[in-house]
């Protein structure tokens, strides 16, 4: 069966990435587009990855109005998105939403919408399944390894440290490892810094090189074993069948879920 | 509650381990030993790393007719561990067995018993508790990630390969993996061999080199991103934890599960 | 001092990614192209990337009569480029050749031509500074290491294996390794394949995934240790330190060398 | 030829490893040992592992004047080494000293024993070949490569972050590297250490867990690629290699050296 679908923010680089996605995918149909820039356009006209005349509005509503959708992408920024995606809710379609800027009160309020109009919403931080994959399993593995460490590494371009990536880790981790000082109590440091950021007693390693493009490592360590969860993404296409997979399960749900991890069926 | 604890095989090196940690966990007490060889010795006579006078039987009858156990932990050779185990049992002992010899007949037998009793049993093939995590995660991956290769890294003195451990990592990804032919159509090989060996369509490699102790890694491709599951052991140390949270569950139970996977409390 | 450069195969991959390298180098100058197809066109008419209006000719031979150059950079096909570096070493213009693909009488017959114009020329079969430290290194360490075994991996879409770098590195090693038979004498394969390809001794083993682009990895094993080196490569960018290095040092030479690992200044 | 070796320090972990080797190598003998602690008596006395009647000195002077050997292998401490290798070089006996305890002076003063007395005299800070061709690899490498991390794991028990051999490896590659400032000029810390120490302009991290033994990674980063060098000891007896290659190397030198890297025969 069809999924005709309304993408928010077709000129950016995610955006670019899921229209080659959904054009290529048989059973996805790209309906309609919105872009506050080139309203009355066809999709052609500014991308030309597509050859298809499918219409740009400027305005969310009158889109969600004029086009019969099932799902609403929405890969603009928090403030539009939020928008978009109410819109989207109120017309019953159901909506992917790819971004970590929403506040606490505005997913709270896009939950409470999505519950009254009975309507999927999947709000996903991070569309790779792999780095999804790799957080889920490092909360499940700290129950029974709470000593843990973590680096992550990316191209010396990237200004901050760590990533929000290894951060979120660190988060979930938290979530079922029980607290413990790791290390030995007699430890310092010749070098500071040396040992690394510490979060909560967890440490974490942030390596900026050229040529490394966006890689995260956990290790896990008892007597005598490691167990390291590695995730490498070499480009924002890794993002796409974590989208897809989105895609196909919002039409099947009528509440709001906050991470790809609750829409994955593992074991 | 202090757990009173039957060794079966104190004379090996996993149960020289085991003894280790029993004598070091402080809710564990070790009653009393099975051992065909030294009828009438204590545990100290045989062991110099034991200081208690821990009685050793050669009759396991008699030994759970005499001591009071809680449970039933068997360190010795499938043969002899399946009527140990059998034995205990019937005398309303929790059983604990490390081995991946039984047949699916044996296992069936000893089900149906530990029903019947009402008496928990866990049989483990293996007690590392990063190697079964290891397992379960890529059990779970390969349904998002059908492109996966195993390598396994272990010592020159090892002749067989893959390993047992790869073997049963197959086993479990192909559970839950779409089939599919990985690679190229128009592949070939320069070098014979050099793309692994084939398990319905999974490839895995092993390494033997002098240095190496026990290693595997998982990895499991996708477009432009790459997830890793890595398990190192560097000694059979690394199987007590495992044992000990066997030891644990088991007492809670009233029925028999193959696998330590089973007990783990993950999500 | 500015460098003049001629480049033949400005419309390839390769050729693209030197005209990118050239443009930003402050002291090379790329004066002009040898293409089959463009001649009397200008480099901009065929490569948006270059804004200068450099000129394009189909004759080589004019073209080294006309340009005055002090190095000729061939990024074309073997055939094609032998021909083209004998026309250039014959005007006294040193020449940098990418290319794995000359036979021996080939590269014996531009040795003595370079020799008898007292003219420098480089044949580099891999211009990537990192695999060419990665084999040398290899080389080095084989002498104290002689248990050794390669990993290559790549995309899914690489239809040999194992890699022409793996073959070459091997190649390396066996210069300076002690022969001899490594693993256990009883060794034995339950899934044919498992370990992988035998070359001369040496395992080789070749992974094939989606989400893989080009890396190697070298493992040296002895009692209680491993020493490992490996190279990632995520884009023909990567040549392009090499390349550049090369055309720097061959204007001070005035022979022959194979191998960009002859112009490393190591130790 | 055989070798004939007195030993200092035939009591601790690396004495007795070297006891292992050198009782298995057929071209070594061990001919006497040097011990404060136990004058007249035999190696058998204080080592089972040895089975043969090894005299024991604790004056060292008799010893070197009372014992016929090739050389003298110092497994003691800097203070008493010192010492015993100025008697053994005075006695034209070669020596092979593993410490990293030595000052300038000390080197100073016993490289000039060594050549007045045309007697090699070798000290190694490490005897693990892989440990020496990690760090020789890495100077080399940075010539190509100066932008470079370390990260360096140990278990939890070790108290100094960073480790000496991360030092002595920066050091090294401080050699070589053109000096730089990696990174992005803007760059900052969300997590205060999370870049890891900084020693001239080169990030060095600790990792420190429980099952981790002793493991180095050098990642050099250039314009898409990367090159990784990296060595894992397991356990003392890794040193082994080094100290035999030693033994046999010292005999044909007639001045000192410091560091193994120096007798390596590489390229």
């Amino acid at each position: 069966m069809t999924i005709n679908i309304v993408l928010g923010g077709p000129r950016g680089k995610m955006g670019t990435e899921a229209i080659k996605m959904m054009t290529n995918e048989p059973h996805f149909q790209l309906v309609a587009c919105i872009d506050r820039k080139n309203n009355g356009k066809t999709l052609h006209d500014i991308q030309h990855i597509c050859d298809e005349n499918i219409p740009i509005f400027d305005d969310a509503a009158s889109c969600f109005q004029e086009i019969k959708a099932d799902v609403y992408v929405d890969l603009t920024v928090p403030q539009i998105g939020f928008e978009y995606a109410k819109l989207a809710l109120e017309h019953h379609i159901c909506s992917v939403i790819g971004t970590s800027g929403f506040s606490e009160e505005q997913i709270d309020e896009l939950s409470i919408l999505a519950e009254q109009n009975k309507t999927g919403c999947i709000i996903a931080p991070n569309f790779a399944l792999g780095a999804v994959l790799m957080m889920l399993f490092s909360k499940m593995a700290a129950k029974y390894f709470p000593d843990v460490e973590i680096i992550e590494k990316h191209h010396d371009k990237k200004i901050d440290a760590p990533s929000g990536t290894a951060l979120k880790t660190i988060d979930l981790i938290k979530q079922s490892r029980t607290s413990k000082i790791q290390g030995h109590p007699d430890e310092y440091e010749i070098i500071e810094g040396a040992r690394g950021g510490d979060v909560d007693g967890i440490r974490v390693h942030s390596m900026r090189l050229p040529g490394l493009v966006a890689h995260q490592e956990i290790v896990f360590g008892s007597k005598s074993q490691l167990l390291t969860i590695k995730h490498d993404s070499f480009h924002r296409e890794s993002f796409m069948d974590g989208l897809k997979l989105a895609i196909e399960k919002v039409t099947h749900m009528q509440k709001l879920v906050y991470g790809l991890e609750h829409v994955l069926d593992v074991e």
